[in-house]
């Protein structure tokens, strides 16, 4: 195994191709560097300047006194050659070669990259890339990528084999307030492979769940035997892309790598215990749900809503992805009873029929989390209930009416309970080791995705709608069930 | 045919049950009424009080001098038979009765309800409900409905079997930008059922596209008659929920409705023209791109993007959706070659390899959108991209590096750019009639996800992601193959 670790945690970083044209990849990517932290420990390496943004700069990593842990290099690719020999001649390890022009720009390119990369590895050096999109550890405050998302602190690790759709996926993470601990664009994948990374972070403290976005794999076996030791240790999940013949197509062309065949890869992946998924957007949450949420121990679902609809849309979703929904027990319906209206439906789901009733919302809850019968409770539509009597409040404002709550500052009042409410969920998380999946009936600026409680080993995520919620609780039990699997054995 | 113009446009309406208690139905229903634009021509009945929200009050409708187009009750169910007694009498034809307990709640509710709509189907009354979540038009200015909901004008127009489904509709689509022309939550569908309010909507001339919200059909031949007739004048888009054992139970004890086999019924619908989806998500998502596209003639896609990997995603998701992606055709080729790099694909997708060029952008998504090789064309990542040059700059600033843009207003600067960029597509859309999906790098409050362009036929939705963009295509060619194979007949 491949030690990367001052790869990620670098103390000390020589940036090769520095300049101050903040349109170039020298410029900003220097830029979100030092934003990011890296001040008087990254070293920009400049033929023509003396300093570039404040820094003294050098003329080449042999002028640099002080030890250097990574190189990040940014220069075309015609002078990269020299620069890396230099790079081994001052000792470096580890380099992120951002420069593309290499093997995904044709046969010139290709051949650039095989000799590089067979001096590389003649030196056992650590390289990222070529065309890679770069590099970020939350942990080492090493900010490194073409997105510039200064992610927040979090224990999700992504290996992207795009670029793109990499920084992408970061965005979408910061917008959610859903941390990161690690990035890396493997790019052409010249000498460290998607695999490596993968090897890397299955023993990585920082790191709790492994998301990884694969084009293709040149090495199926050794993937495979990674992936699966991985797999026992944290949960890994994947978006495999090129699986169709279009997709392979574009594939080819953009990377250079074998799609293969999906349906064999497909097999092959869940056999070695890493969860799949089908898009971009699930690759987030189904990462998120496992760094937030105890696993469901079994297929049993109890559902709690504020109203009959998004019920009924639950129901099916769940016995659409192999979950089951049991009936209330006598205690559960003789609790309710005391609290529900008496039509009530005496029925999983259980339907508040739109009451307004924070003790109703926190008994409910409770029930269903204490009760042996369910593996995972859905609560559909409590969070931010309170929102629609904030707009009753601001509409009767308009109209000059008065409301009891006029001397009140409403905002801050429905927010609290809501907050409230939250809390007592993780709570009941941790009693009772079971995940709640709760879906809000709106979601706005204001909300935080991911709500976290002081001490808690569990967070709370606002899901959007019920299919994001029950694709979180399938796709966490299919992971539960390949390790309970590997325990028998 | 029943008459339901003056239900949805009403000019006078009563109020029955109106209080000043803002935690009950009769108290904020009538505050969103009055803050929708209803003051002068509302007209509350309260028998214990001389006024309401300083509106004068009248003991009965009778009381009421004014001819009055709609009475919305409010008030329990067991004194609920006079008072339509009393609408009858005073010659109202529309009522929506918000009022629950009725069948939903069990025996008692049930003789009730029958009792009741006996005598509204004898007087031929139009009535909404019972337990429903009221109605809106806002090209009536008429905003009656629990979620409190000022939609922004448009045309679609909304049928849902679920209160709590509808709302929700109403909720995300007011976040995203997306004008609504009707709403109704046909409740227990004592008298007005689904189908009416779909025969109603084909031939509004305010609504373009229907969406509905299917829990159960009663009466499905009558309905897939309906529906046939409704699809054949614009798109009617679907979610038909109770599709399994699960959700049709929980379907009955919600509403009472008879979920049927959902293999059938989905066939039928099919048949009948109607496009289904499976999700709240996508059934939103899916009306937007009818209300603001042309539809795709056919089923080659062009793909541009900004970056490889998001392109694979997109070729996956069109192939596996049954669309195609030709091959670039020598004219574009030649053009392309002028201002890309020599290296790039010259394939379908056109990845653009991350170059920030507007002149780019603009060639290349007319070189696409006037091809008559494609039916669509998606645009990957540049929307929006010019949000990483912004974050650089602001990067910049921290760090009190110096650039070349400090006495520029950046952000005006950059989302000019990207609002010039729209309104070229748009024009594109208009002179070729080809639609042109663009999915955002980034979306960000600031964002509307619906963009439009005076006088402009069509308007540019802000996709979050390839799936999304690829789901809207397959969708609206479902249904211009059903309209293209209806007129062959």
């Amino acid at each position: 195994m491949r030690e990367l670790h001052k790869l990620f945690y670098p103390e000390r970083i020589a940036f090769i191709g520095a300049t101050e044209n903040i349109t170039k990849w020298g410029g900003y990517l220097l830029i979100y560097l030092m934003d990011g932290g890296f001040r008087e420990n990254v070293y920009p390496v400049s033929i023509g300047r003396e300093s570039v943004f404040g820094l003294p700069a050098y003329k080449s990593v042999l002028d640099i006194k002080e030890e250097i842990d990574l190189a990040i290099i940014t220069i075309p690719a015609k002078g990269v050659f020299p620069v890396v020999e230099e790079c081994h001649e001052k000792g470096i390890k580890n380099i992120v070669l951002v420069t593309s022009g290499f093997s995904e720009t044709g046969e010139e390119g290709k051949r650039l990259e095989d000799e590089l990369m067979a001096y590389v590895k003649e030196k056992d050096i650590n390289l990222v890339g070529p065309n890679t999109m770069g590099i970020l550890n939350s942990h080492a405050s090493l900010y490194a990528t073409g997105a510039n998302v200064q992610s927040k602190k979090g224990k999700i690790s992504l290996i992207a084999q795009s670029g793109n759709v990499g920084t992408q996926f970061l965005e979408w993470a910061d917008q959610s307030n859903i941390g990161i601990s690690k990035f890396v664009g493997s790019g052409n994948e010249g000498v460290l492979r998607s695999e490596d990374f993968l090897e890397y972070l299955a023993d990585d403290e920082d790191t709790g769940v492994i998301v990884m976005y694969i084009e293709g794999v040149d090495d199926g076996r050794r993937f495979l035997e990674i992936a699966k030791k991985a797999a026992a240790k944290k949960p890994v999940v994947a978006l495999k892309s090129g699986r169709t013949a279009a997709g392979s197509t574009a594939a080819a062309s953009h990377t250079g790598s074998m799609a293969g065949s999906y349906r064999v890869f497909e097999a092959a992946m869940k056999q070695a215990g890493i969860v799949i998924v089908n898009s971009l957007p699930e690759l987030l949450m189904v990462a998120a749900a496992f760094d937030s949420y105890p696993n469901p121990k079994g297929n049993r679902v109890g559902i709690i809503t504020l109203g009959g609809g998004w019920g009924v849309v639950t129901a099916d979703n769940c016995e659409e992805r192999g979950l089951v929904l049991p009936e209330l027990d006598e205690k559960i319906i003789t609790e309710l009873d005391k609290i529900l209206p008496s039509f009530w439906s005496r029925g999983n789901p259980v339907d508040l029929v739109g009451m307004v009733n924070q003790d109703l919302y926190k008994k409910s809850t409770e029930l269903m989390a204490e009760s042996e019968d369910y593996d995972a409770v859905i609560v559909l539509g409590v969070i931010n209930s309170v929102k629609f009597a904030e707009k009753t409040f601001y509409s009767a404002q308009r109209l000059g009416i008065q409301t009891p709550f006029d001397d009140v500052d409403v905002k801050k009042l429905l927010h609290g309970s809501t907050l409230d409410y939250m809390d007592f969920v993780i709570e009941l998380m941790e009693k009772y080791d079971r995940p709640i999946y709760p879906v809000a009936l709106v979601i706005t600026e204001e909300d935080d995705i991911v709500h976290s409680k002081d001490q808690s080993r569990y967070k709370l995520i606002l899901f959007r709608s019920p299919e994001e919620a029950v694709l979180c609780i399938a796709k966490q039990l299919e992971y539960q069930r390949y390790m309970d699997k590997r325990k028998d054995q």
